[in-house]
């Protein structure tokens, strides 16, 4: 039965978000050289899904982040997939998409000839259908900042109220009122103080340090909590 | 470079649900008696990508649906990709899930010896990972229903509002309050009276009928209108 039908070609790609100089910025991979499609291309990091070593499509995607940047996401979900015949010049193709939010600090083994941080507003030009799934990534991480905790995933583990208001204007590409801001994350019992700490931006007093809380770090079931440890 | 990664089984499965006698019901096909795995056991509809005749990961799903049922889905959606090695005992296999909501009457050519209808909770025991798969099914809907008019999908064009109510009432496993209900969907315009129409269901004063007003169809992308027409 399976001889009857031969298998599409499966790969994941990943939506990698971090927070960098204040922009929500979107990670890119240059294809190789001798790439059999798109040769030298900037595109989502991704890869095949290598039957021998990954014992699940999370695996995949670990590993693929993992070479690609030398670290580790700090949430991982997924997003969709997409297959059809066209996507792909090599044929009926199928790639599982995913959302990864990092913190800028957490990715230090960059290859810089190969890898780049870009923008994600205006999405740049990609090939096959990964323009698309970047949008997918922006709806489902905007639609979540609205209710949930999930732009702080892109903070370091301790941050000033002002830096998380920062990454939620920079995910929801729009700017927030202070005080609603702080009464909302108050409510919702999202952050706790950081014991101890504070942080000395600049010259006047220095600010409180903040973490997420426990359950707003329970409400994602997929977190990587060891990456936050 | 594909060769050297030779790609894992792909299927797609299809939680498929109707509204039944008052009560949310999901459908189940049973695998031939000579399947090489789980042979004459009931599991969700479900089939591998034909690359020759599926232009797309849709079209797989919309063929299994009309070869097992004989009709069309009133609306689809995709809920997630399990893939892992250990799902399937035939090895690596990724399997694309479905949300499908069909009004009980269009499906009309069911083969009932291959095919039956059973009450959604609750969930039956399933082989492979198709019990997670309608966990993860009910969730969405019912997440859904919360803000949306989902659950009417699940209905025949027209309707009365005790036939909405109940059918929200199915999806949410819980009991509402009348007069708060009407408010809500009188507030959210998300029906229209259907022309003309009235409904004589007893012995009292017809019922009136309506129908999704335009807005409420167009939330969801994926809807397949013509089926509503």
């Amino acid at each position: 039965m399976i001889d009857d039908f031969p298998n599409p070609i499966v790969t994941t790609d990943v939506v990698v978000l971090t927070l960098k100089d204040g922009v929500l910025r979107l990670l890119l991979a240059q294809r190789a050289a001798d790439a059999a499609v798109a040769p030298g291309v900037w595109t989502l990091p991704g890869g095949f899904v290598h039957m021998d070593k990954d014992r699940s499509l999370e695996d995949t995607v670990r590993r693929v982040f993992r070479t690609k940047t030398g670290g580790e996401v700090a949430y991982l979900e997924q997003l969709c997939t997409f297959g059809s015949t066209d996507r792909d010049p090599r044929g009926w193709s199928l790639s599982v998409a995913y959302l990864a939010l990092v913190p800028e600090h957490k990715v230090t083994g960059l290859d810089e000839q190969r890898t780049r941080w870009v923008p994600v507003r205006p999405c740049p030009d990609l090939p096959f259908d990964h323009r698309a799934i970047v949008t997918q990534a922006l709806e489902r991480v905007r639609g979540k900042a609205a209710y949930s905790s999930l732009p702080a995933f892109l903070l370091p583990d301790t941050f000033t109220l002002p830096q998380l208001m920062a990454v939620y204007e920079a995910v929801l590409d729009q700017q927030l009122d202070q005080s609603t801001f702080r009464r909302k994350v108050a409510e919702q019992g999202m952050i706790v103080k950081a014991r101890g700490a504070r942080a000395h931006t600049g010259a006047g007093r220095p600010a409180a340090l903040y973490k997420l809380s426990r359950p707003a770090l329970q409400d994602f079931g997929r977190v990587l909590l060891s990456t936050r440890d």
